[in-house]
C-alpha cells in the first residue's frame, strides 16, 4: 500500500521541475516497465504493481534486485497514473547521464523543436527500428523523460543516446553532410542510401528555423500527391529514414 | 454564453453512444474547425468561441451561413473541451453519409482494427497527403468522428471517404490486387509505385488477423534494422504509401 508522501511523489514526477530536481522518472505499463527493466540502462527504484501483475512477474523480478516493491490496488494505481486507464504497473527510475558522442560513420537524427510528447517518443521508436543510435534535440524539444514520451517510445528509450544541445553550435560542428526535412527538395524517393549523415527533423508546426536550415546541405522533400497541409513529423522521420538507412 | 443544457449536450459528443445517436460530432480548435467549415463537406450546427477569436474571423464566419454562435470565457470552454488547454474555438457538426465506392484505378486503404485515436487520425491525414481518397474501416477501427481522432486529422477528415464494414466480404468482392503490411514479406524499398491496389493495415498490437492475411496477394515488410520490436501503426503507413503512391 503507498501512503500520502509515496503517492505525492509520483505525481511530482509527473512534472519536468520535479523530474529535473530529482534527476527521475516514471514508466508506465508492462510493456514499457519490462523493456527499461530488461535493459540495465536505468537503475530501478520503485516497482508500484498491481498483485496479479506481481505473482506472474514474480522469477523475472527476482533477477532484478534493487527496487522497492508496492503492492497496490487498481483505484491506488489510478491515483499516480498518467494513463487513461492505468495499465497494472508503474516504474520509477534513474535517468542516465547522456554521452557525448561523434556521429561518423552513422546515421544522426536531430530535431529542431519536436514538441508533442507522442511525437517525440515515435520518433525514437521509429529511429531505433532503423538503428540509428542517436538523437541530438534543441532545448525546445520535449523532456525525453515525460511519462507520454516515455510510453510512445515502447520501449525504445533504453537503446537510444539523446543529447539536448544549441544543435546550431552542433552542426557547425560537424563535418559531415546534413539534410534537412524541407517542402522543396530532392524527393525522398530519389534518395540513395546513407552510410554516414545528419537528418534534421524540424517543429510540427514551423519546421526547421532558418538558422539551421542554413547549416544544411541539401533538402529532401516528400511529395505530396493530396490535399493534406502537412505530415505528422513523426510519419516524414519514418518516410526519409525508410529511404536512407 | 452557454447554459447547463448545451455544457451537457456538448459533453455527451465526447462519447460515441450519444455521437451515434445524435449524429453529430465535434472538432477543436482554429486549424480543424476552419479547414472543415471551408470544405462544406459536413453541416456545421454551433461554434462555441471565445470573444477574440469570432472577431478575428468576423467576416470568414458570415461566408458560412447557418451555425448559431456562442461567445464564452475560456473557463466555459476549457468545460466542453477534450484538449489539455481549451483553443479559442469547438464546434459541432453534422455526421456526413458515407459514399460506396468501387476502388478502380486508385489506391484504397484497408485498417484491420487500428483502435488508437491518434494513430488513426494520422493515418487519414497521411492518406490525405498521398492522394488516398477512400479507406475502408473494419468495425473495430477507432469512431472516425472520436474528438482525438478528428483532432488528429488536421482536417483532413473532410476530403476522405471513410466507411466502415465487414472487411473480409468487402476483400473477397474486390477483385484488384490485396497488399498486406506485414513482418515478413518484399521489402518496401522493392516496391513499384501502384496504381490500382489495396493496402493492409493492421491493429497497433496484433497486426492484421489471420482471416485477412489469407485475403491477400502479396506481404510488403519495412526491415528492421535496429531494435525496435515494432513500428507505431501511422508510420508504417507513411513509408508504404510514399513508396508506392
Amino acid at each position: 500500500m503507498l501512503n500520502k508522501t509515496h503517492t505525492k511523489y509520483i505525481q511530482s514526477l509527473h512534472h519536468k521541475k520535479f523530474r529535473d530536481e530529482l534527476g527521475e522518472f516514471i514508466a508506465e505499463g508492462p510493456k514499457v516497465v519490462l523493456e527499461l527493466l530488461d535493459s540495465c540502462e536505468f537503475v530501478c527504484l520503485y516497482i508500484i504493481a498491481v498483485e496479479s501483475w506481481l505473482q506472474m512477474n514474480e522469477k523475472l523480478l527476482q533477477t532484478y534486485p534493487g527496487p522497492q516493491v508496492f503492492t497496490v490496488k487498481d483505484f491506488e494505481l489510478d491515483k499516480i497514473s498518467l494513463l487513461t486507464t492505468a495499465n497494472n504497473v508503474l516504474a520509477v527510475f534513474k535517468k542516465k547521464a547522456t554521452a557525448a558522442f561523434i556521429p561518423e560513420n552513422k546515421i544522426t537524427l536531430v530535431l529542431d523543436g519536436i514538441q508533442d510528447p507522442g511525437n517525440f517518443g515515435t520518433i525514437i521508436r521509429t529511429a531505433d527500428w532503423f538503428g540509428i543510435e542517436n538523437i541530438v534535440c534543441s532545448p525546445a524539444c520535449a523532456d525525453m523523460y515525460n511519462p507520454k514520451v516515455v510510453q510512445s517510445t515502447m520501449g525504445s528509450l533504453s537503446r537510444i543516446n539523446i543529447v539536448y544541445t544549441n544543435i546550431e553550435e552542433w552542426l557547425q560542428q560537424t563535418g559531415i553532410n546534413k539534410y534537412a526535412a524541407a517542402l522543396h527538395g530532392t524527393p525522398v524517393n530519389d534518395c540513395k542510401k546513407l552510410t554516414e549523415a545528419v537528418i534534421i527533423i524540424g517543429n510540427e508546426g514551423k519546421g526547421i528555423s532558418d538558422a539551421v536550415m542554413q547549416l544544411t546541405n541539401e533538402k529532401i522533400t516528400i511529395p505530396k500527391i493530396g490535399e493534406a497541409e502537412s505530415l505528422n513529423a513523426a510519419v516524414a522521420t519514418g518516410i526519409i529514414l525508410a529511404q536512407v538507412c
